[in-house]
């Protein structure tokens, strides 16, 4: 059974996965890389980077993110700055080997060709999320789908109740203003069950763990 | 010195620490008592009900409210529905002994004689947060102010930097509409150092710490 997960989502007090003016100089907007410092200082970061560090206890939760991944789908907020569409010559934010070694389906009003890094491919879809997951899980080998993301992608899916699990870092910053993860989802936790746990580094890891998948795995022999 | 403190003060993962259509049936409004489910199975609330309850880890944070403190400050919307102010036999919430057991300051716009009610004494005022502040602590003999909310009263104060401690229980829900605890504090968390602590019962205790009161502290001999 392959699986809907999100991963190392971080989001401020105020419930904002993103600052405003998101542009190429500052992916996250005004937020900077307040919301991601946690993940920085992570051990599963440093070896993103090809470095060692030592484990955190956010390592704990950092790494699942690259376990048993078979296929991402992200928005278009997340593979370029507004506007890259525009840009026939952009390649993303990754330089020339991405970190997703797996297909990558990139949700966007206007397609292109796809786009080979490294072990890294690009696929650009107009797409609903039930048609984006049916292609992502044929394309998946039996493993997960990540939803990386931005907070609008992840909210377009859980409004349809297509994640099954959501790991959401609440980092104690008020931003203000920005791109909400939460912003239509009222009532949301009823679908779910909730844990928490919070780190020295001051972040608190949410995981949300889709009721009716529960039920199903725990329904298989 | 007497410092402000506010406690136990519940917010959702959307930033609302009231829901929406506060009523006399529904003092959080739609939310219900969704944020405080945490505080009703602690032994300090029992303990006000004057039963007994077995120690839970949230009684850690949750007692402290009740420790040191010589007068309350609320806002008008914490008193009674929206209109108490057209009855003149409301008395508030909370019968004919009141929780607080200290002299009272109602912030209002309709003040009104000062309420007797056991141990505790309503006084009902038209003041600014540092103007009620300075008579709060002018009442409080020495001991701590407590801020008792709502959130936009709570607000009103962050936003002079009156407050020295903050408590906040993040409750993992999304409420999607009520009294917003965060509006217009956009970068709160640079005039505080916060530590997070989460307990079984799901929710996630903030600690904000003033750093101007810690360095005024630490300068005392």
């Amino acid at each position: 059974m392959s699986l809907v997960r999100v991963h190392n989502l971080a989001v401020s007090l105020d419930g904002f996965a993103t600052g405003a003016d998101q542009r190429l100089d500052a992916p996250f907007g005004h937020a900077g890389m307040r919301l991601m410092e946690w993940f920085k200082d992570s051990a599963t970061w440093a070896s993103l980077q090809g470095h060692d560090a030592p484990e955190t206890p956010d390592d704990a939760f950092a790494r699942r993110s690259f376990e048993g991944i078979g296929v991402e789908i992200m928005g278009a907020g997340k593979f370029g700055p507004p506007g890259w569409q525009d840009d026939a010559g952009w390649r993303g934010w990754w330089g020339e080997e991405p970190p997703f070694r797996t297909p990558v389906i990139v949700l966007t009003h206007r397609p292109r060709e796809p786009l080979v890094l490294g072990e890294t491919t690009f696929h650009f879809r107009t797409a609903s999320p039930a048609e984006a997951l049916a292609e992502a899980q044929a394309m998946a080998g039996g493993l997960d789908v990540r939803l990386g993301g931005g907070p609008a992608t992840v909210r377009a899916f859980l409004a349809e109740d297509l994640v099954d699990l959501l790991h959401v870092v609440v980092v104690p910053i008020v931003l203000g203003r920005g791109g909400s993860l939460w912003q239509g989802l009222e009532g949301l936790e009823e679908r779910f069950t909730v844990e928490a746990v919070s780190t020295p580094s001051g972040v608190t890891h949410l995981t949300f763990a889709r009721r009716s998948t529960h039920a199903l795995a725990r329904a298989i022999p």
